[in-house]
């Protein structure tokens, strides 16, 4: 089959090349897709350039964590899936609901997990799930990571509902469905970006504030006033180290920042004792489990709700792919199509 | 002032009554309020016709829990109110937040607590919000049992969210309010009713499935098919010991039922152990906090939803009123203009 | 190796009989265990007598859902078990955390999943968990039903906390295990039996009050006496259909009645509008996940608590330990020695 | 009455001085109360130091927050207490339950509240509680902050339960309170100080890890050793910013990390992406409301707890009280006998 690898060492887009591997089969319990979509994030980027976790890789490994594929065949023993199935992997292994488990997790497309970006791939069958019926391929790749992600701020942390007011650091792939959650959700969205045109295109998908940080860089006082004073009950926060403090600022009493990293290890001087007067809190998120993946998925399905893609490349265009998103000019997710 | 009064001992609407009563004054931390508007409940109907709780009325009482007006005086340490402030005040006295509190509580309309149905009507500060700034004192008067009931429902119980499936039974003021909050929430609801017509406007307000149970009466047989087998996340439960049983099929695995009682007493022999074998459960709903009340109207004004109001009496028409609640043709709320 | 068969069709424990099947061998992903004791539940019981569920068991089974042993072999892709571990069994096949999953579920001992009561078992790796390091394989055994369904009952709908005050109804395997782990949670405990030697034992383990239900018939206004009219905060109700009313006056504002089956079908006169004016709720329970087993044993571990055992049957014993259990006599759980 | 009062403008102990001033009345809704005890937090040594919130008092004030007394007059309308009651006021005014109102917050001891450093005190009804029956007034003194700052952590934030970890930093009042609370709720609790004299004291109060981090100033790596890897469930953080970043480290999968400022503004250097990968969360606690205090109170009186008191000064010792906290050499509560 054709694939992709990440060379071990990797510290450039170099190291992202084309692979002939043989075709999988599909054991006891475990499922064989066709993949026909995949869908990048800044964890991919950053692992094809070294700068993930531990650094380069030590192994090479197939890439991205996102894809979406038919079933062709089923190993034995296999219940949840038929031949035909239209699927997406989950972004752990074997993390089914509640908190997540202790010990180190495979996640795909980083070592010792092979990702999605290849004609085949084998899930384990607890750890994919049904697409929502009226998604493509290329959108249903975008759930596994950002989706999930996004939807876990929205409904797990921030409990968002009527009447909530939440706020949406920026327009990559986790803000947009953030987003689209909380307004599905009910909820009053405010947006940040320092792109006019990114921010009309925020308001049509529902945004009711839009907020250019460039013009606006004391954006938490914008915040604040925009809410008579009050705060906003949820911060999206994938801004990183430098948006952390003002994301403090712009908390209401017993609010919630949910915080989603980039990349690990950037310096930050947010105190969090600007939480305490408040009863605030701040919550690391790390995408989530393959029940909230199938309850985002009941959303998306009874919404009819359609991710926002920025731009489909072919499976030869992956390394612009993965250029277009390094740019960050994107809004919404960059896709490949397989 | 102008006021109503349903006499001692009353069990019918005879004993519902016009009275004259001497103005009343704001004491320390109340507020005096010129009345607008008031709407009635099942509750209202039963206290006039002695069926409510213990029976007829002991001592003659102000009817009617549910109004709104403008704050015209302010007593001695009122904080949290100016003069001209459009409010409502809040069904029980006393329960500001959190599990209800042990205990006799009073709540307005039933001895020993009068009700709204009166050109003024004094407050305690704490017993009373701001109304959602877009509603007429007509709309704002028919939140304080319906609208918090169905809040406390749709979003204490049900935790009801993009993705989920509530079924609300009927039309009255508690379901059409839970059915728009169920909506506004991002849930698919479903609705019963016997009457096509109601349907058709349950329908218009954004229900996804309308059945009419004198055509359907296995309706809880429909409502798994409608479901895929898997049954409702939530029930809206007000038709009392006829339904319960019904309700118990139609709810899913870990879903509620939120019982809310029209009247007490009813016969049933509905077997809750057949929300064992789900882990379903079932929530005795009596509206609720003001802290709900101040939750849910920070939705409507948000969202800028507007109560249904079936039909406006005049205050010279009240008894009249009383009796179209009676015959149960209502849509939505019924309201007099004070 | 030997084995016990629930006969095709049985409806006495004359269906209850020895077998010689061969030995089971650890596929993929599953373990293999050599069993060194099993515990009795009364769903046993009824599924020896043919009154479970759906009537007679169509298949023959190998009864009993609980169970512990020590791993001997391990299959291929095994990572959550070595051979040497002394596990226990899940009673529910694939129910990992999180809701319960729709659709049917196996749980061992009833068709078509083989029960316990046998030399050898095999289990997926992940439908068995660590047994507490402590406890011995006999104590271990009684966990998988009893010990989650009523830890499941206290922690996760009773959220008991120091100051609760719990009621414990009957004697029997789950309810010994509520009243030591709301002890453990720091709640006060209540019991009711018909026994004053049971209730002198019950004491013993941490009762605050017991209640013997023969002499006081009208229990539940003992409780509302001993609780200063508050009613409890949580009824562990076993007791079925008979009880549930009186269960209904016990509870207090805000507090909950887990509901377990010890038999379905049982007619009840409980009416549930007794709950609405306290804000009250009634929850179905059906053991529980696996997660739940997993919080349990951590808190039977870190506490050194040790499951009441009433009495160790051996492996040809086994029928004389179903009736037993038949005749009611036992205070905590009914074990078998493999 | 004498009372002490907090000079306007106070930076020293010196602004510390003796008062005489007109007995207060009961009005409406009011209780007059005669203080038998006040208890000392670092909240008060801040405040007559001038280094509380916004620098020194601008207005003289009576100190103290905490305080517990006899009820000797009731004013017009008052339900909840009668003469004679033993009582405690709440450390805020007018927060009885939920999340903390929006807007500012009069907390006693500080302008514009006078606190209970005085013969007498009037409290708004709803803004005091019944001490558990077994207290004396000087250990009920010591709960309004210290008490329901640590209820609030270990039940609130953590909802601690048996066979969760809780990590307790130091031997202050709130940290004392901490364990105890957390024993009492079945937890294992570690606990750390620079002095192995109060580890000592902390263990016989059932903590079951003592770590001196003079010794072992890599704590956090001691914690992670002794939960074999998986780190505590609960950090009940008091140390300010120059531990929290172990604390970070100490916390475990889906952990918490109860933040307690004893001075707002400290610098730290704790990068919160290390909650991220963990699922973790930091909770900022700022004391609590009415209902908190309530469920504690139950708590303590249903387990006869027994807060710890390190010293009781009398009403003229009170200025050397203030230097005794601020010595640090407590272990519990110090307390002023009025």
């Amino acid at each position: 089959m054709r694939a992709y690898e990440i060379a071990a060492g990797s510290t450039s887009l170099d190291g992202l090349r084309r692979s002939d591997r043989p075709d999988p089969q599909a054991g006891p319990s475990q499922v064989l897709v066709r993949m026909k979509a995949a869908a990048l994030n800044f964890r991919d980027l950053a692992i094809a350039l070294g700068r993930y976790a531990g650094g380069p890789v030590k192994d090479k490994v197939v890439p991205l964590s996102d894809g979406a594929g038919e079933v062709i065949a089923i190993g034995a023993g296999v219940t949840r899936f038929r031949v035909g199935d239209r699927i997406a992997g989950t972004f752990f292994r074997n993390y089914i609901a509640g908190p997540p488990p202790a010990g180190p997790r495979a996640a795909l497309g980083a070592p010792p997990a092979d990702g999605v970006l290849a004609d085949l791939s084998v899930f384990n069958e607890l750890d994919a799930v049904l697409l929502p019926p009226q998604l493509s391929f290329e959108a249903g790749a975008t759930l596994p990571c950002a989706g999930v992600t996004a939807w876990h701020a929205v409904e797990m942390v921030g409990r968002t509902r009527p009447g909530h007011t939440v706020l949406v650091l920026g327009t990559g792939g986790v803000s947009i469905f953030a987003l689209q959650f909380a307004r599905l959700a009910g909820a009053r969205v405010l947006v940040t970006s320092s792109s006019d045109d990114k921010l009309q295109r925020a308001r049509a998908l529902g945004a009711a504030v839009c907020i250019n940080y460039r013009n606006t860089p004391n954006w938490d006082q914008e915040v604040l006033r925009l809410t008579d004073g009050r705060g906003v009950d949820l911060v999206v926060e994938v801004g990183g180290g430098g948006t952390l403090a003002r994301s403090f600022q712009s908390v209401g009493m017993g609010g919630k920042v949910a915080l989603i990293g980039v990349l690990t290890g950037v310096a930050t001087e947010a105190n969090p004792f600007a939480l305490m007067m408040k009863g605030a809190s701040l919550h690391g998120i790390f995408v989530g489990s393959r029940l909230m993946f199938e309850q985002m998925n009941a959303a998306i399905a009874s919404a009819t709700l359609e991710p926002v893609i920025d731009r489909v490349f072919s499976f030869d265009e992956a390394p612009e792919a993965y250029r277009h998103l390094e740019r960050g000019a994107h809004f919404g997710k960059v896709v490949i199509r397989i």
